[in-house]
């Protein structure tokens, strides 16, 4: 069963002092060297680079250039992109061509250098043609189009913005316990709610921020030749739903994210109450809510109860988002769902220092890419 | 054994009237139609959307995209890039995740909508981004990365700008019988060498162009399940080189192409021997020359001589790029190495029209990116 069996992360920053193919320098080497039993870069075989935008970084064709950084000229490589989830996608891609035969070794690295761009109007624009073209020709950029998910899930089922901001502060106060983490800054209630609107019902502390920042993983078909504890993916799934918030039929819900976690629970044979802790794609407070939902967390409606009886908080029964998330822990697009395995296997190695979940054995991630158009959810066991 | 069981293209333009979304649809919904047995959208359950930069169209996260264009929410996709080999690094992914039971049939799908870019310095700057980092920060164009190859090579083995020109008006004579080539005008080697130099050795004629448009096909583990013809896929390849031109060691060579090539022989079976045609990546004149010798057609040195001897041209005993090549034919980044499978697939089965290559039985694709740090090389016979 493929496992990952090394991980590495920089930290996630608003501003790196490091250039885009720095930051990919430092995943691929990094990863490398934090193998226990030593890897030679010629055992592995394929690299998988997950990045979103060139006009971010302003690096195409970086999958040769990872080869260069991991010294093996024989390996194969190249970028796979699906928006947020391209990091997800890698991870997910891995594992399938590991368990087929195809591959041995396959570092999966994910990178994004987001702060480069001139101005966040010009980020945005970027960040809409992950959108679906109508969106894109009607300029509606992605906080608007959660905004309208926001509105209608909070209608239908009688949320506040209060609860929304229950999201914001506690994965703050989780991303304080992580040295990669963006943000640490403790936030409260009334500091969400008095920030400025971005897009109603979201307010700016609604939003993960723009980072730079790059994750690595080393997926093996071998593992106890590299690590005598790896962490196991045992089941995984990837699924889609319509490019466009407006052609869904139910605004509140995230279908894809719900497929890809039955393709995962399936494939594992292990259900919501397995786990130990999870890490979500909480690009927007919202967003995490439906997700409790999609997963299996909570039943339709009941997302935020989770929030207000702490069961999603550090010392709740199934901490969410304990690395800050997105939202706090920071969203380099390309690394996000690179970053999430990194995590996982940090925890279920019970190495995550002050972060660390008790007794986490079983964890599940879920990496979304544009309004969730594409999800792909991971479950892991130490 | 995998096969290519529908092939699909736009024309290749200068400026589409399409944007570059309804590039990806024509190309999603054609080659679904072009099915001779028919398919229903639910068989295929794998899309891989080949694309080079959201600078150029305007739109990421093309693979829900495509699945709406597809019309099976079930499916998965995602996009890969990989500079101008994304076509190319498509299909050998999707021959192997077919080969290992991952997918059935795979929709492999490459755009490119170039025309949008304000000016053609733009548009070299984009180009830019898949060459090697230092290459970036010194400013070194494409065509300038080309031309440093092009001395070196024509140096070392006493080759001059007029043979360089024998591909441009080989190809540019090929394109005129390809309905659809974007360039149909015949031009003579005067006309090459009176260009302007673009970078010395090369001038406007040694280039291929910024081009428009969308090419498809439909990788199978069934083929005879939708087509009595199937062109299989009897082997391939997949190698890198060093990102940047300035640190190989051979700058007249490109290595990645020699050992794909020679993954493509060995899974195959064949030798450059066995082929009836190839279709070639000449970005520039110079590559289509290199390439020669790369993939066993010509011993080193010895490219410019097939070009002298007439083996390569139309009526040859080996023609290469009788669509017009990158250079005459076009060159829609994304799409290029998937129209590249689109016309063997039509060369082998005798649909090839005015351009119908005779009794081609077995061909070849090899498709670059960069100054050739990927290449891929694909083998198919009828």
């Amino acid at each position: 069963m493929p496992a990952i069996v090394s991980a590495f992360s920089t930290p996630y920053e608003s501003r790196s002092s490091l250039e885009a193919w720095e930051l990919l320098e430092k995943a691929v080497r990094g990863v490398v060297e934090n193998v226990e039993k030593g890897i030679d870069p010629s055992e592995i075989d394929l690299v998988i680079v997950a990045n979103f935008s060139d006009r971010f970084g302003g690096i195409l064709h970086s999958g040769p250039l990872a080869l260069r950084y991991l010294g093996n000229p024989d390996a194969r490589a190249f970028r796979v992109e699906n928006a947020c989830s391209a990091g997800g996608t890698g991870i997910f891609l891995a594992w399938n061509m590991v368990r087929a035969g195809l591959a041995r070794n396959v570092l999966v690295v994910g990178f994004e250098k987001m702060s480069k761009a001139p101005t966040s109007t010009v980020a945005n624009q970027v960040l809409m043609a992950a959108g679906s073209p109508e969106e894109i020709l009607v300029g509606l950029p992605f906080f608007a189009s959660y905004a309208l998910m926001a509105k209608v899930y909070m209608d239908k089922y009688g949320v506040g913005e209060e609860d929304l901001a229950l999201v914001a502060v506690k994965n703050h106060e989780n991303a304080l316990r992580n040295p990669l983490a963006q943000f640490k800054r403790r936030i409260s209630v009334e500091d969400v709610l008095r920030s400025p609107y971005v897009a109603p019902p979201l307010k700016l502390y609604d939003c993960s921020p723009l980072s730079d920042g790059a994750a690595s993983v080393i997926v093996s078909g071998e593992p106890k030749r590299y690590t005598d504890t790896p962490v196991y993916i045992v089941g995984a799934g990837m699924a889609h739903d319509k490019p466009g918030v407006f052609e869904r039929d139910d605004m509140a819900a995230m279908i894809a994210a719900y497929k890809a976690s039955q393709q995962a629970y399936k494939s594992s044979g292990l259900t919501p109450k397995d786990l130990d802790l999870a890490e979500v794609h909480d690009a927007f407070t919202i967003s995490e809510i439906i997700l409790y939902e999609m997963l299996g967390f909570a039943e339709r409606g009941g997302g935020a109860r989770l929030l207000r009886d702490h069961v999603t908080w550090f010392d709740g029964e199934l901490p969410v988002n304990a690395s800050g998330g997105l939202k706090a822990k920071g969203h380099p697009i390309g690394a996000t769902g690179v970053g999430m395995a990194a995590e996982l296997f940090w925890q279920l190695r019970g190495e995550a220092g002050e972060r660390q979940v008790r007794d986490a054995e079983i964890g599940l991630m879920e990496n979304h890419g544009g309004t969730g158009a594409t999800s792909v959810v991971i479950v892991m066991r130490r």
